[in-house]
């Protein structure tokens, strides 16, 4: 009953075999091989943008980092939802990346709306060479609280991006999970929403630790090469992270994996709900923040149960009566485990 | 009629006739002169701190992010009020010199309370090694709203520090206003109340370009001096950085300077408060937030008046009917220039 | 016939079957799981040195600049030879990670002697603030042209360093290499040599990428995982670093690869010797560099031989009469694909 | 008899005048002042450049880190002499504001010559993403050892910049005495010789403290500022720079300053070869480079003279039969001054 995350479960089946098939002989190291090329041509198509650079990294602070660090001057500051993962959990790495820039929040608890977007914007940069200048627009989708911006929202955050000519990056950690979601294409949730770089996220959807950085604009290639060398993010055997890539991207893996992780969370919501459980945010995708009582946290907890109290510990034991949790599936979730987490509550 | 900033006024007549006294034949170069080890014996007796050490810059962002470079790590975040100098008008300076720290802003709109840094502090930091580590609290006296701390204010907010164990900062561009308004020792608002490290102003009180560093820790000194070269503002010719400052302290001249803006800008806010002006903010020393009617902004505008309008312009036109204006005194105000001014609302 | 680099063969296939091993339900993330533990163990063992502190990252890059970035200050230098890693094929990342500190190399070539390392070390920082000052000494075992420092060469160097009261590193890329090459112990080659911290290298030597960065003083363990995390290098599925490292562990693996690519670069030594090649470095370890006649290179060229032609160039066409190449062995090369290679010059 | 450095002597009266001069009333702050629109306007006048743009900064590490900063990359590297004022002086200053760009060292103990340049050059970046990639050119005028480039000299090394595509910056801290030894424009040692940034030193010629930064292109001025508020080095009272600038270029004070200055150098140098000093290098500027026997130097140390002793130290007693001493003439040294100091040899 492992619900802590979807960064901690078993890596699928077929990104694990092809990394065997991937392992005869040598390749060209530093993505010279024929694995990473073929990754960077099915993700142009798939994403429909054949002018698309590609790059893998493989974690997904990397690969912000180093997707922001190409559009942010080090006297900019980047814009991004005071909960995002950017700001909260990735230790300064969008800080140390863009040359020591700032990240400046807009209140909100989880969404940006395009109204409190804008007025952020509009509210930085207003005091000559004094305070940093407007830099580019980070979303998180899915969002660290499981919301997952609708396509029309989406649109209406990059619109008001596009009218202080700002980039706009996607922490994409759970594209897939929110493409499921919303049952669109993923050229509809990148540069046809007007996103300029994506974080491609495969490591949450069970790969071992792969993220592709996409460029709808390939005059950044050769920056985050360099960056990415100099950060140390460059793999000499690149091609295995291609191969992972490869099979996520391969008979829709990626999606159906979103697809069995997102419904176990539905699953796991109705019984929630059943059990009169209350919930702090939308469920869109594939996690839930929920409270419930002490007394069934206890029984979960005493008998193996993990997932985040909302105090930000794993452990810990709320003194309240009733206690916020956080609960992620990931696609290797079973009902078995679902129904006896719920039996349990 | 000048009330834009203390920073535009003429220089004390005693600063500049010091210049020209330390002009005379060779001296050591970097801080190894004569007038330097005068300013250093002086500013240690004046905070009666005999260990302290004293380092001159120029700016006072750069005595700020200095000095705070001294006590945060790269991994950090400096706790400030979300309207801190540092945080809105030295365009990512503290962020640099940190090595690209993060700031974390306490929600105040001016001074920040006890309660408010901290939840802050206490919010911070409860990710493991995911998030910023909780690093050195910066409090800005006077606010850049024209409040001072008391003294009882200003060691309730370091005994939060304290309690997290977390190195003080304080942003001292209008120190002698400050003191000047609670009516104590330079020790009592430092090191008697908390402060590990002080950016002392100057500039801002009729020096031509001087602030002091002024360390309670002497086991900083070595790495600021570098941190400081590194910065490129080590002077050669620090004589004159010393000079002004020399002269600063003599005869209790940024007693003397603070005194007069002070009592300038108390007799400004009469003279307001007769007119029926309405205050945005305490007026606590030289700075005053005042909004009065559109039509006696015209006039003023029209006469040559000039301050910031609080949508931080100092030109603009504000649409509404009053207008928010922000006023500064410095040390050569005249009263015929206020009585001008206040007959023109 | 591929002698291009030892970062391009193939994994070993017990590191592969060690990733299917660890890949059983849920684990701990970020390091907290059980693999990552016994790894540390084994380290600690492996080095005799139950107080190391050990962190696993995925590049050498990474694991040299983030060990480097917890001894150096951004206003020092690290001394290091004219022609190490860290210097021509890192792209700047000590400098980045180490917050802008200088590289000063000594001049060498290849192995750093210690005259010339203490002249170059005495030279530097005898300016006051205003040069860099010393931080610390990176020695590369295996060196980038192949050669290996004797213990008692190791032990100048460090000693040098330790004259000056400077850490030492060392990076292992090629440790395994090396430490067959000289016969002695993990803690020969390391602390017991004055070495303070060590990059640890796995992927040259037939991991997928896998490298241990080990601290023989504990106390710098809570700064480099602030840093990793910063640096996008803390993984999340942790394990499957950590289950190739320990299949390298397991059963002298790491052992038995690099006696196997040592052995191979001897073999093809030999061969070379009795061809009338000329050598340029000694070969201690498992790399080449020798010259041998253009039209032997393009006859090997055309057989789709592959190694660097010493102006940089994987592809180049030398127009001398003689062509200079680099010629590594990783662990998998065949004595016929050798033999074969021979056959061509 | 103070030869120690140009950096320490008087400022120049009319400079000092000038800051009394400009210390009437408000002036706007940072620059948007009349004395500094002077400034700007006989500064582009002075170097035949109508769209240049000037800033004004205050020392010459800041105007040197600042502009080569506007000019390179984090991952590429600045080409310089290896015993350049960027390299050995300025404690890593280039490096943090470039962030962390590399200094690549040109090996020449004094001039770059255009085959060393070119030289070093095409040896980095042949490594692909590897090595840093190729950044602007330093070039240093006056050299650290005296040494003036000729116009052709100049031309050559620009013109190998220019075969790489790669942007020029001149470390002008003694802009001045090196005009004045070549008898030529402004225009043509810079732009006209393909120079594209200068750091214009007012500071070690009777200023106070004051470098103008002079892009050719204007397209540069914007990051210029951003970066120079940034740094902390935008001054709110910039009047107190420009009056001294100006001062500077009115009336021709600063050719007259330096031309004294040659011409103390001169006369000194006259003395010394008629003493039977040895001279290290060529004497074209302010700097002498000569050593003389010990006994004569101990009689000058009694006497009070001051001079850097070429192991670095200012007060050291070298062992050595000959001593090797850097001497540099300030405009305000006397004729008698020096014929004291030739007597006591």
């Amino acid at each position: 009953m492992y619900f802590a995350s979807d960064n901690a479960g078993p890596v699928h089946p077929k990104a694990l075999a092809a990394l065997a098939a991937a392992n005869s002989g040598f390749a060209l190291p530093y993505g010279a091989d024929a694995v990473t090329d073929q990754v960077r041509s099915q993700i142009r198509t798939l994403f429909e943008a054949p002018q698309a650079e590609v790059f893998l990294v493989a974690t997904g602070t990397a690969a912000n980092a180093l997707a922001l660090s190409c559009y942010c001057q080090p006297f900019e500051t980047i814009f991004c939802s005071d909960v995002a993962h950017i700001h909260e959990d990735e230790c300064n790495a969008p800080e140390f990346y863009a040359g020591a820039a700032k990240l400046t929040l807009v209140p909100c608890g989880d969404k940006m709306t395009p109204a409190g977007l804008r007025r952020t914007i509009a509210n930085e940069n207003t005091r000559g060479v004094h305070g940093p200048q407007r830099g580019p627009v980070s979303i998180t989708q899915v969002t660290e609280r499981g919301s997952v911006y609708s396509l029309a929202e989406l649109r209406a955050l990059t619109a008001v991006a596009a009218d202080f000519n700002l980039p706009v990056h996607l922490d994409g950690a759970r594209f897939a999970n929110a493409l499921v979601a919303l049952g669109c294409s993923a050229a509809d949730m990148t540069w046809k929403s007007g996103v300029d770089v994506v974080s491609f996220g495969g490591t949450k959807n069970g790969l071992m630790g792969v993220e592709a950085v996409i460029f709808f604009d390939p005059g950044k290639a050769r920056e985050f090469e360099l960056r990415r060398k100099r950060g140390g993010h460059l793999f000499s055997k690149n091609r295995f992270l291609a191969a992972q890539m490869l099979a996520y991207l391969t008979d829709d893996l990626w999606i159906q994996s979103a697809q069995a992780a997102n419904a176990s969370c539905a699953y796991l919501q109705q019984g929630l709900v059943a059990k009169g459980a209350q919930f702090l945010h939308p469920v869109d995708a594939n996690m839930i923040f929920a409270a419930f009582p002490r007394a069934a946290h206890q029984r979960l907890h005493q008998a193996g149960a993990m997932y985040y109290i909302w105090d930000g510990t794993l452990e810990g034991d709320d003194p309240d009566e009733m206690v916020a949790a956080r609960m992620v599936c990931d696609w290797s979730v079973t009902r078995a485990q679902i129904d006896r987490f719920l039996s349990l509550i």
